[in-house]
C-alpha cells in the first residue's frame, strides 16, 4: 500500500460495535446490567482469554508479561525500530460499564484488524497492550500493569498483598499468566518504545457540553491526598452543655465544608476537591465524637492550583479548629504531580483530526490513566471520547458509536503518521 | 430510738470512702486507672458477690431477682407496709469511673449500716437495690434491671440477644443469678412500693459551677433520636465538576451544622443535641459520597423544646437538601418523653436538706437513670452529687467526699422522714 492509500484507511465501526458487545458479556451482572470484571476474577480471566484469541487470529505475536499485561505485536518493515504501542485495560470496577478501558483495547484491536485487512506495512513494529489491574481493586494496587512496565512497581510491592478473601496477589497474578518471581522483567526501556497512545472515555461532561466528538488530553491530573484527623473530647451527649463541647465531628463538618467552598471558588473548572472517606470515634449515638478522620483529595492540572486550595484551606481549618478547641493533624498520603502528555503527540493528534475534518477539544484528564505511567517512559498521547451524561463506573456508562468511530480514525491515522514522522 | 434521736443520725464518710475504694478494685484497669466492669463480666460478677456479702453481714434479707437485680431488705415494724427502696447500679462503661452508679449503691449500703449501728427501727420495710446492666452494654440493653422491675422488658426481649463474643444474654443472666425463663417475675407492683430514691453523680458541671453540693433532680431528660439518610449520587472524584456534584457527605455536613446551631441557639441550657454516629457510602477517597447516614439526638426537659429544635431543623435540612439536589429520609428511633420526679419527693428532699443546712439546686438530669423507669411504678426522687470537671464515664470521674457526705445525709434523713410522713 502506498502512503496515500494508508491515509484512506478507516476503522470499521460495525465490527467495533460488535466487539464492544461481545466483550461486555464477560462479567455481566444480569441484575444490574453492569459489569463485574474486577482484576483477576474468573470473569476477567475469561475476558483475557477472549482477547488473546483475537490477537492470535490476527497473527500477532502474543506475549503475556510478568505483570500479566497482554501484548500483541505486529512486525514492522524495520523491525528493530522502537515500538509504537497503544491500548488501555479490560478490567472494570465492581458494577462498572462496558467502555471504561475496554474501549481503548478494542480500538487498538480494530486498528490491528484494519491494518491486517489491507496488508498494510508499517516501518515500526506496533504493539497493542492491555494493562493488568488499572482500576482500584481488592488488592489495593491500581494502574498495576502500567506501573510494572514503567518500573514503578517491584517484586517487594507484591509480597504479602492479599484481597479481602485472603487470596495472595502473587497467586492471582500467576493464574492470569504473570510471574511474580521475575516481576521486574515486565519493565520496558525508553529505547524500546517510540510512543504510547491511549483512547479512553472522558468520564465527565466537558466534551458533551461542547458538542465535540474527540478530546485531546493535554495532561493527566495531579492527585493530592491527605488524611486529616480532628481531635476533640468524647463526652456524654446528655450532660455536656453545648458550650462545653469539643465535638470532633461538628468541627470536621465545618472544616470539610470550607474545603468544598474553596474548590468551588477556584476559577478553573478542572480543579476539584473531594472528601470521600470519613470515620468517627467512638461513633455511638449517645457520645459526643472525640475524633473524626477524613480523607481529602484535590485534583488539579497544575501543582500551583492545588497549592492555592490547600494553603487557603489550611488557614481556615486551623481557625475553625482553634475556635472549637479542637486539634488538627494532617498526614500526606499522595502527592502525584500532573503528567503532561507529549507536546509533539498533542500536535500530531490535533493535526490528524484536522485532516479528517474532526473537531477536537484540548482538555486535562481528571482521572488517572495508564498513559500517565507510560509518559514517564516514552512520549504519551491520549484521546477522549464523550461520556453520555458524564457517567462512568456504573451500568449507565455509555459513549456514542459515532464519536467512538471518529476517535478510532484519529488513533489509526495518528499511528500511521507517527510511523512516517518518527525519526529515524 | 426516738424520732428525735433518728433525726440526729448521720452517715459515716470515712467508712463510705473506704467502701468506694474497695469496690473500685473490681474491674480496675491497671493501665488506664479506669474500671472495666461491664455488665455480666467476670469483674462485675465478683463485685456482685462482694456486695451480697456486705448485705448478708448487715443481716439483710438478700434476694437476687429474675433479672439479677440484687435486693437487700430490712424489715419494718409494720412490715406489711409498702417498701421504701433506694439504690442504683454497680456496672460501669468500659474504662469508666468508680462513682457512676456505685456511689448510689454504696450510699444505700451506708444508710443500712447506720441504721443497723443504731438498731434504728422504721415502720416501713426498706430495700436496697442494685440494678443489673444500667449502662450501655454489649448486649445492647441499658437500664436492663429497672426496666425489668417496672415491667418494660419481657422474656421475648431477651430471646436470641448476644454480645459481640456470641454469648447469649440469657446465659449471661443465669450466671449472674437471674432466671430468664421466669423473667417477668422480676416485676414489682405499685402496691409493693412506697417510693424509690437514687443518688447519682451529676456527670455535668452545673452544680460545680454554682458551688452547690447537692442537686435535686426535677425530671429526667427526654431523649429523641432519629436516623437521617442523605442520598446523593456516588460519582468519580476527578471527572465530576464541582457544580455537577450531589455529594451526600457535604450535604450531611451542612445539615448537621444547622442542627448544632439550633441546639446552641435554644435559650435553655439543658436542651442539647448531638450527632454521635455517622456512616458514609461508598467511603472511598476517590469517590464522591453517594449516601451518608447519621444519628441525631435531642435531649430536653420538655417535649415542647425538642419539638422547637426538630421543626426548625426540618425546614433548614429540607432547604439544604433541595439546594444540593439531595434527598432526605428520616426514621424515628426513640422518642422517650422526659420523666418528672415526684413533686412530693422533690419537696421532701429539699426540706430535709434545708433542715440539715445543706444548699441544694433543682436541676434536670440530662442522662437516663434507673429512677426514670422506677418513676413509672412509684414515686421517685433523685439526688445529684457534683462531678469534678463535669467528667464521667472515664478514669478521671470524681466527686468530693464532702459533697457525697452531704448527699448521703439528705438521703438518710429523707428516708427516715418518708417513713414518718407516708400514710398510712
Amino acid at each position: 500500500m502506498s502512503g496515500m492509500q494508508l491515509k484512506e484507511l478507516r476503522i470499521n465501526a460495525v465490527r467495533l460495535q460488535k466487539n464492544i458487545e461481545v466483550l461486555a458479556r464477560f462479567g455481566l451482572n444480569e441484575a444490574t446490567g453492569g459489569l463485574d470484571r474486577t482484576t483477576f476474577t474468573a470473569a476477567e480471566l475469561a475476558a483475557r482469554e477472549w482477547l488473546e484469541d483475537q490477537l492470535f487470529r490476527l497473527q500477532l505475536e502474543v506475549r503475556v508479561d510478568e505483570a500479566a499485561n497482554i501484548w500483541g505485536r505486529r512486525s514492522g518493515s524495520e523491525d528493530a525500530l522502537p515500538v509504537i504501542a497503544f491500548g488501555s485495560h479490560i478490567d472494570t470496577v465492581p458494577n462498572g460499564g462496558k467502555y471504561d478501558g475496554a474501549l481503548g483495547v478494542l480500538l487498538a484491536l480494530e486498528v490491528m484488524q484494519v491494518l491486517a485487512d489491507h496488508n498494510a506495512v508499517t516501518r515500526h513494529p506496533l504493539e497493542l497492550v492491555s494493562f493488568s489491574a488499572e482500576e482500584p481493586n481488592p488488592f489495593g494496587l491500581s494502574t498495576f500493569g502500567s506501573r510494572a512496565v514503567s518500573g514503578k512497581l517491584s517484586r517487594d510491592d507484591l509480597t504479602g498483598v492479599r484481597n479481602g478473601q485472603g487470596q495472595l496477589l502473587t497467586e492471582a497474578l500467576r493464574l492470569a499468566g504473570g510471574n511474580p518471581g521475575r516481576f521486574e522483567r515486565a519493565r520496558r526501556t525508553p529505547e524500546e518504545l517510540a510512543a504510547f497512545l491511549e483512547v479512553h472515555i472522558e468520564q465527565g461532561k466537558r466534551l458533551l457540553s461542547r458538542g465535540v466528538p474527540v478530546g485531546i488530553v493535554t495532561a493527566i491530573t495531579g492527585i493530592y491526598r491527605e488524611e486529616v484527623t480532628v481531635s476533640g473530647e468524647a463526652n456524654h451527649a446528655g450532660t455536656t452543655l453545648m458550650e462545653d463541647r469539643k465535638d470532633a465531628l461538628m468541627g470536621a463538618s465545618e472544616i470539610m465544608l470550607a474545603f468544598e467552598q474553596l474548590c468551588r471558588e477556584h476559577p478553573a473548572d478542572d480543579v476539584v476537591g473531594t472528601v470521600g472517606r470519613i470515620s468517627n470515634e467512638p461513633n455511638a449515638a449517645n457520645i459526643i465524637p472525640g475524633q473524626t478522620v477524613f480523607h481529602l483529595e484535590v485534583r488539579a492540572a497544575q501543582q500551583e492550583q492545588k497549592r492555592w486550595v490547600m494553603e487557603a484551606w489550611a488557614v481556615q481549618a486551623a481557625s475553625i479548629a482553634e475556635r472549637r478547641g479542637l486539634s488538627l493533624a494532617r498526614r500526606l498520603i499522595l502527592d502525584q504531580p500532573s503528567q503532561p502528555m507529549a507536546p509533539q503527540l498533542i500536535r500530531l493528534l490535533a493535526a490528524q483530526a484536522g485532516r479528517l475534518g474532526i473537531k477536537t477539544y484540548p482538555l486535562g484528564s481528571m482521572a488517572g490513566h495508564d498513559a500517565a505511567h507510560m509518559a514517564s517512559l516514552t512520549s504519551a498521547g491520549m484521546l477522549f471520547v464523550p461520556s453520555l451524561g458524564g457517567k462512568s463506573h456504573c451500568p449507565e456508562e455509555e459513549s456514542r458509536i459515532e464519536d467512538i468511530e471518529q476517535a478510532g480514525n484519529v488513533l489509526l491515522q495518528s499511528i500511521l503518521a507517527l510511523d512516517v514522522e518518527l525519526s529515524p
